[in-house]
């Protein structure tokens, strides 16, 4: 069953900066790479019910892509490099189709 | 600019509950009669990162078919006689194409 996995964040840095375009345009670069990455999709959040401002969204047709996923030194690397550093909130959803 | 406008939740339901599939049945069909409500979408939730279980998702084509869509006596009502008493939680985001 295809999973599509999100997360929507907030970076530490400021809105229009050169910071935030840099990781946005390095998480694409980046995490496209990945064999089994589908749709990757970068929005902006503008409900002012959250305080987050952009979703990751990227499709993978089962499981086994998405643990490949997860487990592979690019995605890793972005998360220990980038991620932990640059992103002050975060929040991941996952969904499938209605059963 | 289109709006992906989504609201993640819980229901007060069991899982698996007639009185579930008969919530999200409604929705949808209360929803989509509203014009301007444009690939209405039911997914399920499965991240452990999140105590959310449901997420309904629909496109505008701009902001004025979100306004129309928020002000539809279908939809107020859908909100204060269903989402008011059956919805323990949720988080709405909405989304735009990268700037």
């Amino acid at each position: 069953m295809a999973i599509l996995h999100t997360v929507v964040f907030r970076l530490s840095h400021p809105a229009g900066s050169p910071e935030e375009a840099l990781f946005l345009d390095t998480a694409r670069e980046t995490l496209t790479v990945i064999a089994g990455v589908r749709d990757f999709t970068v929005r902006r959040q503008v409900s002012a019910k959250s305080d987050l401002d952009w979703q990751f969204s990227m499709l993978f047709d089962d499981q086994d892509a998405y643990d490949a996923y997860d487990a592979h030194p690019l995605h890793r690397e972005f998360v220990a490099t980038r991620w932990a550093t640059e992103v002050e909130a975060f929040q991941e959803y996952d969904f499938v189709d209605r059963p």
